[in-house]
Order: structure tokens, then C-alpha cells, then sequence
């Protein structure tokens, strides 16, 4: 297996040469196409690239580039355990924790998968006991809510998960746990829903893995301090998920505690008790392994070498071909659904944090461009906002619209003969039709220059399982970007310069941080 | 008053000349100059620019920019109700919403300054009558929540500047009424918010310009026939905020009807009835006046000819550098402020949604990029997550920073020496630093190569004054943006065609709609 950058593979000369030729979409995007150019992602959802600038020779070229790169035997690698964090020595084993697809991963004598579903099992059972009241804060009291005190991977797709599930427990008949999130340091965050949770009803989930998050240490602090005023003990109203490793573990401190490690990046957590701890408690254990069911069947589809029988390999190929080829410096996630308005959040730190590097996986610069910008919110609401830029600004901005056949509520109304959902779903598919065909119009200001490309990631309706699903393709996407820019997708190194400067600042606040600039910004800040 | 495109502007060639001079931000950036280089926003705020790649020469450029534009002259222009909507044909008032800073406008014989005016007074009245329990829904009964119906300019600011007030008024001992936003036609969104709101305290806000948009019509009809079936009097639960023509004016079935015209752009509207009813509602409609004030403040502002004494204008001339010399397509919004976290939403509409587009004023194309793909989440949570790519990433993303030398709440606790807020405001400064100057290190992994420019803007805290200035400082650094790339900002021409063709799938659900790619998604979709 050979790692090698993309402009040195065989196959880039040939893409850049295909993207000289201008496809015409309007051209290409017949009935035809959006029937045929639909691939199962997992969790009863499918991809539809239809309304990609994608034709049968930039497919075959695409094809070349990951046989040439070797991408599904580095996803195979990746799941039996080899070392595909380069910079920080560690394995990748985010997958595992859905379900095994290699041979036993072997860790310092250590069965990494049964570790995983120790855990799993651990805190599937804790749940269990807390929303059966086998587990109480105090006699004749239950526990009403969660609270998770997290930030990035601890914080984001664990807060997206939970909103994308509210609605459909409330009508699955699901008894459900109010779910909110502490994140960040700003004190008005923890000092609001402290003010706003029923503290003696309420567990905090106190999630770091290497236990030393400056922001989550001090909003346990801050918590624990109202806990303590509110006459509450603090240990009956805290678990702590993190490493077996960090200071938090096996702290008497806590209710429980539960374990994940090195090789779960915490972007690529919230299958673990990352995700797993408050989304079992929220909405019951058995609903979160139904989520892990869904990402595992997404996994096992992107084992599949042949590009356009595996959604998430297609989808990381055709945005390499719209970064690298085509130029285009960004991506719209676009969820028709309410229920994922914070989905685009998350997948902006997965893809961001992930690919947003400047040096291969060897430490060395890449001559080409990585990770793009990704950003979105859901539709409709976004066509009232920023999509006037997305038809008619100057740039074109390559979008990922998602959707769903049926809402989650199952509560519509008929207006002008036709319900809330139909109308969402029309206007999914006017949009895309849009984007793809614009319009002729003699007045430039009502002129729609059309040619722009949107895929389609669609399924049934939102269920655990399709999340699950959902959220597997998108890491899975961004690992395969991630092996084609050559790049290691699995550490975030860009973060360490603003921690040591905001500890040397709050260390030096008298004589100085010895650093000018800084302290010239901190005394226009008032420290 | 000309109106030229950028680029026949001679200006322009100049400002390409200097950007082919690289300059060196790690040299530029001294502590004397972030002392130096920050001018006044209104409010309280001030407009730091000494981390931007912008030095003598082209500070020079940009102010002969200015005056060959005529920026100054144009926004004098519009205050005085000159037809700066070309594509419309209508005036863009919305700085008289917060005052009056040019003579009269007068239209069709009405003063509009006075039609504002009163319509704020009737909608403060109003409030203060729902607050005092002088209106009720019911004998004995009291309202305690408001939930706006509305989509696009109708919520978003509404949205962002209702939550960027919720802590602050929890501690000046405002009575807060829960304030609650329903708008995506998707049906899960206000079956979700009928089901957790208590229906007979609820004053829903109706709030459309047109009387016509579809998601807030259907929404409309979606909580009426909730309340109906809760035995509640819709008519008893219902205001609207609209336009006097329009079919929802004047109509028996709301409590109430208040106000504003086709001068008013949905996205400039949060100053009208469209934030105002909903925010005096929820807080008093002092609060609301004194967030008008602020806007005022910066408005005035605005007018300073001299651009380094002029905190829009400045910030929209290094934006235009950036975009069109420096060619970088996007912009990140970072208040370090958690009661920020949906005003980058709102920006990310004011911005894209205004000068997203690709035809100058008179309709033909311009040769040049317009506005960037805007898009942020609050500090300090965006640095676990997206800030990897804004470091490290192979492309250099301009940044602006907010933040505050207080917290809204001032409850905080002291953790290593250190308060949450001072930790909040030391990764502020860090992060603008690191991003400047970067570090070198022989591991290319941990190399930041520094030189990404960043501006901040900063006040003492987050108050009604303080946010009113904010929102206008980044609608009149739109508002020049869009003069020198000589585009209309007021209209959204790009939302159409979705809404026309999501109609006709709509329409001719069994017959087809007569375009077959668009039936062929909607066919995918279930429709």
C-alpha cells in the first residue's frame, strides 16, 4: 500500500485535463440520469449525484484515481488497526465502535473491539437504570433531565444528534429526558442553564478525553459550585465519560464513569459514550444502537471498490474533483429537515477540523488544495437567506442537499391541497432543478445562469438508524478526501497555538505574556 | 453621483497593483499598532483593524476608492429617499426606522419618517398593554410567551437578537416573556413548538411584508387550527406585522395588525415591527428603543468621510481588498460571546442575500467577484472544531472577531487564577494573534504559518445599545460593499425561481409539471 500525493499519482494529469473541458449540466441532467444516478448510502438512504458535473469520462477518471490510490485497501488497513493517525502514532477505530468489519484489533494485548462493547454495555445498562429510577438522586426523586458538559467533538455532534431525535421519540412513544448542552467558556452559557435546569432533577455528563479541556474543567467547576449552593451533592449528579488514562477516571467524584481512548478521535466520537451516554439516557439505550446499526450498515457499503456502488467513496471523489479540478473553495450542506438544523455544525467540524491541513500525512506540504470550507443550515429556511448568492452571486458553490419522504412528527396540515411535508419536498426538488438548469432572462437581475451542482442524500424519514447512517457517510467522505489529499485527517494539530497563547496570557496577566502583540490585545480587552 | 463598476473605477488599478506587493503581516502587526488602529462602531463598540493586510499604501487607495465611488454621497443619497432598489424601483429606508438623519422623505405625499414613527409607538403600546395584563388572552389569564411565525428576514435577526438579549434582560430584572420562533414549512417545526408551548399564554406574531410567503401562510394555518382545537380563540392569539397593502392588513382575525413598507428590505427589517413587536414583547419596549438608539448611533457614524474614522466604511473597503485584490472568496463571523450564536446566521444573510450577485445595478454582469460566502459560530467553541482549517488549512479565510470585556450575566467563577470571562477574552486575543503571526516549527505539523488577517470588534458588554450598533455596523458595511461593487443590495431576484418551480410541481402533482427533470426529483422524493 503506497501513500502518495494527489499531483503525483497518474490519474491527476488526466483530471486536469478533463476539467478543461467545460461539462454543460443542463445538458447532461436528464430524467434519465437523476432515475439512474442513485446509490445506497446506508439506513435506507441513497445518493443521488444526478445534478453532479460529473459525465462517463470524469466517472472512469475518478474510477482510476481510486484504484490508483489504493482507497478501499486503506479503509480496510484503517479498520484491522494500522496506524493511520501518522502525527500522533495511533490508530483510528471510530468504526469498531458500530461493529467489526476486520479481524480483532489487538491493543497492548488489549481486544479494542470488546473494550468498545464493554462500555457500550456499561452504559447502556446505567441508562437503563436511571430512566427505569433504579438509579435516583436522592429518594422519591428521579432524574428529568441530562446535561452534557462538553466542547467540539464532545459538544457538536452529540447536541446534533439529540435535536435530530427529539421529535421522532416524542412520537415514537418514547419516554424522553430533557437534553441540553454546556460548552462554551463564556460564563453566560453555563450560568444560563444552570439557572433554566430543575439542578436536583438533572444529570451532568461531564465529557473529556484527555481530561484536561480547559473550557469543560471549568464549566464542571462552575457547575459543581451551583450543585454545592443548591445544597446538592455533586457526585449524585455528575457521570464523566473519558479516558482511562485522564485525572477524571475512577473518580469517586462521579456517579459513574465511562471509557473511551486515543484511537477515537473526538470529531469521530459520538458513537462512543461520547454520543452514546446522553443519547441513551435522552431517549433510551436501545435507541442509540439502533443508531450505531445505521452507521455500520454505511460502513459496510464503503467497503464496495467500485466508485459508483459506494456512496461516501463517490461523494469524497466528486468533491475532490470540485475542489481540485474545478476550483471551487467551498460546500453548502443543505438538510430539508428542522430536525437537523444543527447537523451542518457538526459536519463543519468533522470536515474542517479533519482536512483542513497544509502538510501530508508525512509532515511535508501539499502543492494543492485540501479541505474546503463547509457551511449550511436547513432548507427552506436558508432559500429566504443566502441562497440569492448560491444562484446568482459571482462564485458557484458546489451544495449537499438532504431530505426525507416523510416528516418525523407524522402532524401536517393539507393547505392548497397539499400538506407542510410535500410542500418541504417540492421545494427540495425546485431548488435542485434551479441550481442544475437556471433560467434564460432578458433582465440580467431576473437571469439565472444555472450550472450548479447539488447531490441528493435521501431516505425514508429521519430515524435513529438513518442518523446513524447519515453521520457514517459523512465521516466516511471525509477519510476517503483525507487519504486522496493525502493528508492525516485524524489529528488537529492547528489547535495547540491558541491554547499555549491564551495560557501564557492568563499566566502573565502583571508582567507581561512576553509576547507584545498579545498583550497589546488583551489590554484592549481589559486583561 | 456617478454609479460605475469597480473595475472602471481608476482606483482599481492601483489597488492591483499593491495587492501584487506582498505584505508582511507578522512585520506589520505591532503592539502600537493595535493600539492605534481602532475607531469608533457607536454603541460602545470600536472597530479594530491593525491584524488586516492593509498598510499606508493601501489604506491611501482605499480612501481615493472611497472618494471616486462617492460611498459617502450614495448613503446621503439613500437616507434621503433616493430609489436605490433599482431593480424594485423603491427607496431603502431602513436607517429611519432608528432615526432621521436627512430631511423628510416624503412619498406619495405621506411622510415616512412620521408612518415609522407612529407605527413604533402604537407596537411599544401595544406590548407594554400585553405586559401590564391590560391585554389578556382570556379573563384572569395571562400571556408569557410570544412565538414569531415567520421565515427568511423575518426571523433570522428577530431570532438572533431575541436570544443576544435573553441573559442580559434575566439580570437587569426585565420581566421576559419566553420568546419562541417557528419557520421552516417543514411540519415537524411547528408541530414541535405547538406541543411544548403553553397554547392559551401564547401570543403568536404573524409577520410577512407581502402577506403572501407560503412556509409563514401554511405555518399560519398550522397554529390556528391547534389553537382552535385547544378551544382557543385564534383571533385572541394572533398580531401580525405586515405591510398596509397587503392581505393581511386590516384583518379582524388578529389582535392586533402593526406596520412597515416596501422601503423596509426583509433583511434590514429587524429595526421595523418585524423585531420590534416580538422583542418589546419579550423584554419592554425600552429595550427595543434602546437598541434602536445604538443602531442610530452607528448610523451617524457612518456618514464620517474619512475612512479610518469610519467604522463601516472602513470595514467594507478591506473587505472589498480582500475579496477582489487579495481573491479570498469567504469571510468568517467569531463572537466570542455565547449569546451571539445565531447572529452569524443573520450576517450570513444580510451579507450573502445582499450582494450575492452577479449583474450590477442596471442588470448587466459585472467582471468581477461581489460578495463572499459568509458563514462563523461562537468563539470559544469554533476553536475545537473549524478552526484546524482557518490555521492550518492550504487557503487563507478572513476573519471577524467580536467580543466583550463583560459578560451579560456577571456570574463567573474564578478556576486557576482566572475568571470564565477572562479565559473567554484570552483565547480571544490568542486566536487573532496566532492567526497573525503564526509559529515556525521544523515539524510541518505543527508549522502555522501565520499571515491571516483578522479584525475585532469590541465593547465593554452585550447590551440593547451595544447590539443595535453591531447589527447596523454590518448593514452599513454591506450597504457600501454593495455601492462599490455597484450592485443592487435590496433586492433577492435569486429566490424566485425555486419558489415558481416548487409551484408548478406543486400544482401538477398527477399530470407532471411540465419539466421532466423536475419531476424526476420529485418523483425520487415521493411527490
Amino acid at each position: 500500500m503506497k501513500f502518495i500525493d494527489l499531483d503525483k499519482t497518474v490519474s491527476y494529469t488526466g483530471l486536469l485535463e478533463l476539467a478543461g473541458k467545460k461539462i454543460d449540466l443542463k445538458t447532461l441532467l436528464t430524467p434519465e440520469r437523476v432515475e439512474k444516478c442513485s446509490v445506497p448510502a446506508g439506513g435506507g438512504l441513497a445518493y443521488n449525484w444526478a445534478a453532479k458535473w460529473v459525465d462517463e469520462n470524469v466517472l472512469e477518471a475518478l474510477e482510476k484515481l481510486s484504484g490508483e490510490m489504493e482507497l478501499i485497501a486503506k479503509y480496510r488497513a484503517l479498520l484491522s488497526g494500522e496506524v493511520m493517525n501518522t502525527g500522533e502514532g495511533r490508530m483510528v477505530l471510530h468504526h469498531l465502535l458500530r461493529g467489526q468489519l476486520e479481524k480483532d484489533v489487538i491493543h497492548q494485548g488489549k481486544n479494542i473491539g470488546e473494550f468498545y462493547r464493554k462500555e457500550l454495555a456499561r452504559f447502556a445498562a446505567f441508562a437503563d437504570k436511571v430512566r427505569s429510577g433504579e438509579i435516583v438522586p436522592a429518594p422519591g426523586k428521579r432524574y428529568t433531565a441530562v446535561c452534557q458538559i462538553g466542547i467540539g467533538g464532545s459538544d457538536l455532534g452529540p447536541r446534533a444528534l439529540a435535536l435530530a431525535l427529539e421529535n421522532w421519540a416524542a412520537v415514537e412513544g418514547k419516554k424522553t429526558l430533557r437534553a441540553e448542552f454546556i460548552s462554551n467558556v463564556d460564563p453566560d452559557d453555563a450560568s444560563r442553564l444552570a439557572s433554566l435546569l430543575p439542578l436536583s432533577e438533572t444529570l451532568f455528563i461531564l465529557v473529556s478525553k484527555s481530561g484536561t479541556t480547559q473550557e469543560t474543567l471549568t464549566n464542571e467547576l462552575f457547575i459543581k459550585d451551583k450543585l454545592a449552593r443548591a445544597g446538592l451533592d455533586p457526585a449524585k449528579h455528575m457521570a464523566a465519560v473519558t479516558s482511562e488514562t485522564s485525572p477524571l477516571a475512577n473518580n469517586p467524584g462521579y456517579l459513574d464513569s465511562f471509557y473511551f481512548d486515543d484511537f477515537i478521535g473526538g470529531r469521530y466520537s459520538s458513537s462512543s459514550g461520547v454520543g452514546g451516554v446522553i443519547l441513551s439516557l435522552a431517549f433510551g439505550s436501545d435507541v442509540f444502537k439502533e443508531f450505531l446499526a445505521g452507521a455500520h450498515e454505511a460502513d459496510k457499503l464503503a467497503l464496495e471498490p467500485s466508485i459508483v456502488k459506494n456512496a461516501a467513496l463517490l461523494d469524497a471523489l466528486i468533491g475532490v474533483w470540485e475542489r481540485n479540478f474545478l476550483n471551487l473553495p467551498y460546500t453548502a450542506i443543505l438538510p430539508y429537515s428542522q430536525a437537523l438544523s444543527r447537523f451542518p455544525a457538526h459536519l463543519q467540524q468533522l470536515d474542517m477540523e479533519s482536512n483542513g491541513k497544509r502538510v501530508n500525512r508525512d509532515g511535508k506540504p501539499v502543492a494543492y488544495s485540501t479541505g474546503p470550507v463547509v457551511f449550511g443550515e436547513p432548507g427552506t429556511n436558508g432559500q429566504h437567506s443566502f441562497y440569492q448568492l448560491l444562484h446568482q452571486g459571482t462564485d458557484c458553490v458546489p451544495l449537499q442537499f438532504v431530505g426525507f419522504l416523510e416528516s418525523q412528527r407524522g402532524d401536517d396540515i393539507s393547505v392548497d391541497g397539499s400538506g407542510s411535508q410535500t410542500k418541504l419536498k417540492a421545494n427540495l426538488a425546485a431548488q435542485i432543478t434551479a441550481f442544475a438548469l437556471g433560467k434564460e432572462d432578458a433582465n440580467g437581475n431576473k437571469h439565472f445562469p444555472g450550472g450548479r451542482p447539488s447531490s441528493l442524500l435521501y431516505g425514508k424519514r429521519l430515524t435513529p438508524q438513518t442518523l446513524g447512517a447519515l453521520l457514517a457517510h459523512f465521516e466516511n467522505k471525509v477519510m476517503f478526501q483525507g487519504f486522496i489529499w493525502n493528508v492525516n485527517s485524524f489529528d488537529q494539530e492547528g489547535v495547540q497555538l491558541g491554547k499555549v497563547l491564551a495560557r501564557k496570557i492568563l499566566k502573565k496577566q502583571s508582567s507581561g505574556s512576553g509576547d507584545p502583540v498579545l498583550d497589546a490585545y488583551g489590554s484592549l480587552l481589559g486583561i
